[in-house]
C-alpha cells in the first residue's frame, strides 16, 4: 500500500482546451473526487474557451479543499508550435512538454493526466509512488499498450525512436523540482530537434517526444505497474495488466473510437465512466473527515448566511434555497460567436428543463440570431440532453446558440437564478428576454435589430415590449404577419396571452392601441405586468429570493419601472406561447397554502428592498399591491 | 486486509417483508454489488408481496454471479409470533432467531444485514472475519452504539439485560454450521421464555434476545469493529469509530428518522446512500474478471440470441432491443387490492414515462377501479417518482394502483414491451387497454364492469371498444354525458380521435352509427385499427418487436383479430384525448428513413409470423397492408 498520508496536498496537471475537453475533464475530475481522500490543487492549461467554462464550474461547484489554479495555454503556443504534429489532440497535447515552465517554479511535483482518463481507486496511491522514485528518477510513465513503437505495424512503418514499446503519456508523474535542475527545458528541445530532422513531424504529439528524451536517458524513467493507465485502443495488451477488479486503478480512453472501442471488459470500463459522467456533481461536495479545510470565502459566506437563517421560519426552505449555490456549467455544446460590427445584436435569452426540450428547433427556426439558454438539470439530464442536441440536425448545425448548465439541487425550481445565468452570459449588446414556450414571429430578429437603433437604445434607458399572444392548440399554422395575426385573433384561433387566466400580466400592453399602431408607443407600469421585453444587456439581474412559480417576472419589470426604464410597445413585433402541460412547479405550488403565505411574505420583503434602494418613489408599488 | 479470495461464495441473509422494505432493500443490494469482486448468493426471508417483487427484479435483472433464494416468512412466523414485541420492525425483526431453521441445513455461514443498510466496502472483507473467529464464536457482532443497553436513559428505564452496551443486531456475522451444534434453536428460546417473565415483551425484537442470550454465552461472541456497523441513530457514539472516509464499512441508518437524523457526518453518508440510491442498476449487471460464471438459463438464452444477430443488419439496433431484457420492479409503491365476489372487475392498463406523470392524478379521478401502470424509468426517475407520488394528496390514498417500473436501458422507448408488463400484472379477470393520456368519461368503471356481464365476456372471445375523442384545448370542460359529448363534437370543442391526421386508426368504429347507437354493435376489423377495447386478461400479449413509435397497437389487434375476436362498440362509453407536447420518440423517427424502412420490414416479418400461427386466414392482413 503506497497511499500517501491524508493531509499531504496532491497537485494535478490537465492541458484542456475547447467545449468538448472542458466537458471530458469533469468526468475525469469526479472519477477522481468520489475516491480521493486528500486535499486536491487541480493545475489547468486552458484556452480562453476551457478557462471561462472551469472557472465557472469550480467557483460554483465549491468543493472543499479542493484549489484549481489556470494557466494560458495561448502564452505557451510559441514553446510549441514550432513542433509539426499530425496527432489529433494537435498543439495542445505538445504542451504537456511544458510544465516545468507553466506551473509555478516552487511545485515540486505533479500528475499530469490526459482529459480521456478515469480513475477507479483513490490518487493518493499513484501520488505515494513518488516516495519510490530513487534519487535520479524525473518521469513516472507506464509502458505503451500497442505495437506501435515497435515499428512493425505496416511495411515501412517508422515511428519515433522508443525503449522497446516505449511510454504512454496519459498518465505521467513528472518530478518538476528535479526536472527544472537538469535542464529539461533545454534536453527535450534539443531530442526533438534532432529527430525531426529525420521524422520531419510528430505522430503521437508530446509521447514521440518523451519517449526519444526516455531512449536518450534510460535512468531518469520510472516505470509504472501498467495498471495505472490501462490502454483502451483496439488491439492493445492491456488484458494483460490485471486479473481482478481491484487491480485496475486508471483506464485510459485512448482510442479516436472511445466507448465504441473493442475490448474483452469494455463493459466493465464502460459502466465505470459512465457512472461518473452520470454521477451527481453534489454528492461531491462533501468534507473531508480529519482534515482542517481551509475555506474559500465564497464557502465561509456561505457559510455565514446559513447560519443566518432560521430554521423555524415557515419560509426556511425558500431563503434557504435562495442562497443555496447551484453548479453550472456554462457553454456545454460547441459555441462560436461573432460579433456583428454595428453594436445592434440581440441575443433571446430563456431558461428550461428537460420537459421543454422539444421547443429548441422550433426557437432556432424563428429566431436565427444568437441564443442564451440556461438548463436546469441533473448531470444524468445533461448527458441525455446532450445525446438529444447531437442527434439534431436543427441543433447540431446551429452554433451562435449558448447552453449553460445549472445543476438541479434542492425541491424548489430556482427560475430567477436560472435566468439570471442565461442573462450574464450574453456577448452582445441587447437580449431579448423571453420564455422557452414562446415562438417568435418570423423576422423578429431583425426586426429588434432595426428597433434597437431607432429607439436610440445605447443612449436612453428603455424597455421594447414585444407583444404575446397564445394558442390552446397544437397545429396551428404560425400566423406569418401582423394581418394575418389579427384575423387568427378575430376568429378565435389566437388570444392575447393569457386572456382566459391572468388578463393582468399583459393587459398594460394595451392590445387594443396595438391592433392599428404603426409606431412604438410608450406605455406605463401596472402592478402585475409581465411582458416580454428587449433591454440593454446591463439591465438589472431578476430577483433569485423568488424561486417555484409566481413573481417571477413581476418583481424584474417593476424593478424596471423603478430605474426609470421606458417600456415602449414595438407596433410590428409578436410572440406565441404554444400549449403544454402544466409543469411539476406550477401543479405543485398552486394548491399549497404555505407556498402563498410565503410568496406574500417575500413579496413584502421585495418591496422594502425597493424601498430601500430606490426611495419613497419605490412606495407606489406597495401600494399598488396593496389595492388589489 | 482480512479480504477473502474472490472465488469464494458468500451468504448474505435478509429479512424483508412488504412493499417498502422491498423498496429499501435494493439500495443495499446496489451497494453490496457496486464494491464486490465475489460471486454472491442473496437468502431473502419473505413476505408474499416481497416475493413476487424481489424474484422478478432479481429475474431480469441478470447480474451474472449471483444466486437468490426465497424462504416464506409465513411459515416462520409461528416460530416467534409467541414472542410480544413493542419494536417498529413487528415481527419480521424476530425473525432473524430462526435462520438456522429457514436456511439450508448445509449453510455454514451467512452475513445477516437489515434493509437498512449501505456497504461503503467490499462485503468479502467482512466475509473474511468469520477466518478470525476463535474455535468457541459462533456470532460476530458490532457493539450498540447507543446508550440504551445502559439502562439509564430515563427514571424506571429498564433495558434487556446485556453485556455492557450491549450489541447491535444490523449486521451479523453467523457461524450457522456451529450454531446448529450447540442447540442454538433452544437455546435462544429458553433465555427468551425467562426474559419474558420479567420483562413482558421485547422494546428492539431479535436484539433484546441476542444481547440476553449472549450476556448468559459471552465466550460465543465474536465482537467485530465498529465500522462494520456505524450506526446512525441521534445520540450515537458512532463518530468514535472512523478518523477516515476509509474506515467506514457500513452504515446503518437505524433510526426511525432514516435520513433525517442529526448526526456531525450525516451529509457524508447522506450522499453515499443517495449514490446508491439513483444508482443505475444496469451498469451493476458486469461480469466478475476471473472468475467462471454458472450462467443462469435466463442468460445463456441472450447470449444465444445476441450471437444470432448480425450486426451489419440495417434493422441490428431494433433487433437488439427486442431481446434486451429490462429490469423490472413490480409494485414500486404500497398496493392493496380486494378482489370483488361476481368475478366482473377491470383494470385499466396503461405505460408511462416521467413527462406524462402529470396525467396521473386526472386518471385517478376519472376511474375509480384498479389500474395497472408500467412506468419507463431509469433509477433515479424512479426516485423523482416517488417523491411525486408521496407528495400527492391524491395518489397517495389510492392504493389500488400497481406501478410497476421497467427501467430504462438502450436508445429506444420498448412500448409493448412495457405494455406487456402492466398487462401481465393485472389481478382482475378483464383488462381495459388503454393509454395514459386519455380521460375515460366520469362512471366508465361501472359501466364496464356492467358491459362485461351483459357481452357474456366470460364465456366468448369479445373486445370491447371504447371510442376515442380528442380536444385540442388545454381547459376543458369534460362532458358529463353522451348527449354533452355530441353537442362538444357538433361545436368543433372535440373531435373524433386524431381525425386530423390518422383518421383510419379510428375509422372501423364507426362514430356516425355511434352517435345514435343504444346497444353494442359489432364492427369488422379493418388495416391499422387500433381502438382502446377491454378484453379477458388473457389475451395476446404485444408484439414487442416493435419499439419506439409505430404499430405497436396495430399489431396487437390484428391479433386479437386473427384470433376471431368479436369487435363490440360500446354505445354509451367514451375517453377523451387529452393535449400535450409530442414525445421525444416520436419526433425523434417521424423524420428518420432508415425508422421508416425497418418498420417496414419488422411489419413484414410480423404478417409472416402471423401466417405461420393462424394459417392461411391471417394472409387477409397483408393483403390489407398491401393495399395501401
Amino acid at each position: 500500500n503506497t497511499a500517501s498520508p491524508s493531509q499531504d496536498l496532491i497537485h494535478v496537471a490537465c492541458v484542456c482546451a475547447g467545449h468538448n475537453a472542458s466537458r471530458d475533464v469533469v468526468t475525469l475530475v469526479k472519477s477522481i473526487l468520489f475516491h480521493r481522500r486528500n486535499p486536491l490543487h487541480f493545475h489547468f492549461i486552458t484556452d480562453t474557451v476551457a478557462n471561462r467554462i472551469l472557472s465557472s464550474l469550480f467557483q460554483s461547484w465549491m468543493v472543499p479543499s479542493v484549489h484549481v489554479s489556470f494557466y494560458d495555454a495561448d502564452e505557451l503556443k510559441s514553446e510549441v508550435s514550432w513542433i509539426p504534429n499530425k496527432h489529433y489532440s494537435g498543439i495542445y497535447g505538445l504542451m504537456k512538454l511544458t510544465l516545468t515552465k507553466a506551473l509555478p517554479s516552487d511545485l515540486s511535483k505533479v500528475i499530469v493526466l490526459d482529459t480521456d482518463i478515469t480513475f477507479a481507486t483513490d490518487i493518493a496511491e499513484l501520488w505515494g509512488i513518488f516516495r519510490k522514485f530513487t534519487d535520479k528518477q524525473v518521469i513516472g510513465l507506464v509502458e505503451n499498450q500497442s505495437d506501435w513503437y515497435l515499428g512493425n505495424l505496416w511495411k515501412n512503418h517508422k515511428p519515433w525512436p522508443a525503449l522497446g514499446r516505449g511510454f504512454n503519456t496519459g498518465v505521467i508523474l513528472l518530478y518538476l523540482e528535479r526536472l527544472r535542475r537538469i535542464g529539461w527545458e533545454q534536453m527535450w528541445r534539443l531530442t526533438a530537434e534532432r529527430e525531426l530532422m529525420s521524422m520531419l513531424s510528430t505522430s503521437l504529439a508530446d509521447q514521440d517526444i518523451f519517449n526519444a528524451f526516455i531512449k536518450q536517458n534510460p535512468v531518469l524513467v520510472h516505470q509504472l505497474p501498467c495498471f495505472w493507465n490501462v490502454q483502451l485502443s483496439d488491439h492493445t495488451r492491456s488484458e494483460q495488466c490485471y486479473t481482478e477488479v481491484s487491480d485496475l486503478k486508471v483506464i485510459h480512453w485512448n482510442s479516436p473510437k472511445k466507448l465504441r472501442v473493442k475490448n474483452k471488459h469494455v463493459e466493465f470500463f464502460r459502466n465505470l465512466y459512465l457512472t461518473f459522467l452520470e454521477y451527481d456533481g453534489n454528492l461531491l461536495r462533501r468534507e473531508l473527515f480529519g482534515c482542517p479545510t481551509q475555506a474559500s470565502p465564497e464557502s465561509v459566506q456561505l457559510q455565514a448566511a446559513l447560519e443566518e437563517l432560521d430554521e423555524d421560519d415557515q419560509c426556511y426552505d425558500f431563503r434557504r434555497e435562495r442562497i443555496t449555490v447551484h453548479r453550472v456549467h456554462l457553454y456545454f455544446l460547441q459555441y462560436e460567436y461573432t460579433p456583428t460590427g454595428d453594436d445592434t445584436d440581440v441575443t433571446l435569452v430563456a431558461q428550461l428543463s428537460m420537459d421543454r426540450l422539444q421547443m429548441l428547433e422550433a426557437i432556432c427556426k424563428h429566431w436565427e440570431g444568437p441564443i442564451s439558454l440556461a438548463l436546469y438539470m441533473s448531470d444524468a439530464e445533461a448527458q441525455q440532453f446532450l445525446r438529444y442536441a447531437q442527434a439534431s440536425e436543427v441543433l447540431k448545425n446551429r452554433k451562435n446558440v449558448g447552453y449553460h448548465i445549472v445543476y438541479k439541487e434542492g425541491q424548489f425550481y430556482p427560475v430567477n437564478l436560472v435566468r439570471n445565468v442565461a442573462l450574464k452570459n450574453v456577448n452582445t449588446p441587447y437580449v431579448f428576454l423571453a420564455d422557452v414556450d414562446f415562438l417568435p414571429m418570423y423576422g423578429l430578429y431583425d426586426y429588434l435589430r432595426k428597433s434597437v437603433v431607432q429607439l436610440d437604445m445605447a443612449h436612453t434607458k428603455k424597455a421594447l415590449v414585444v407583444p404575446a399572444f397564445e394558442t390552446l392548440r397544437y397545429r396551428l399554422s404560425f400566423p406569418k404577419s401582423k394581418a394575418e395575426l389579427l384575423s387568427m385573433l378575430d376568429m378565435g384561433t389566437l388570444y392575447t396571452f393569457r386572456y382566459h387566466v391572468w388578463t393582468k400580466g399583459h393587459a398594460p400592453t394595451n392590445y387594443a392601441k396595438w391592433r392599428t399602431a404603426t409606431t412604438p408607443y410608450k406605455v406605463e407600469w401596472e402592478s402585475d405586468f409581465e411582458p416580454y421585453v428587449v433591454v440593454r444587456r446591463d439591465c438589472p439581474e431578476y430577483d433569485q429570493r423568488f424561486v417555484g412559480f409566481g413573481w417571477n417576472k413581476v418583481s424584474h419589470i417593476m424593478e424596471l419601472d423603478a430605474q426609470e426604464y421606458d417600456l415602449m410597445v414595438l407596433p410590428n413585433a409578436f410572440m406565441i406561447h404554444m400549449p403544454h402541460a402544466p409543469s411539476f412547479d406550477i401543479s405543485k405550488f398552486r394548491s399549497s397554502p404555505s407556498y402563498r403565505n410565503c410568496l406574500s411574505t417575500l413579496k413584502d420583503e421585495f418591496h422594502q428592498d425597493l424601498s430601500r434602494k430606490y426611495g419613497s418613489a419605490a412606495l407606489k408599488y406597495l401600494t399598488a399591491q396593496r389595492n388589489i
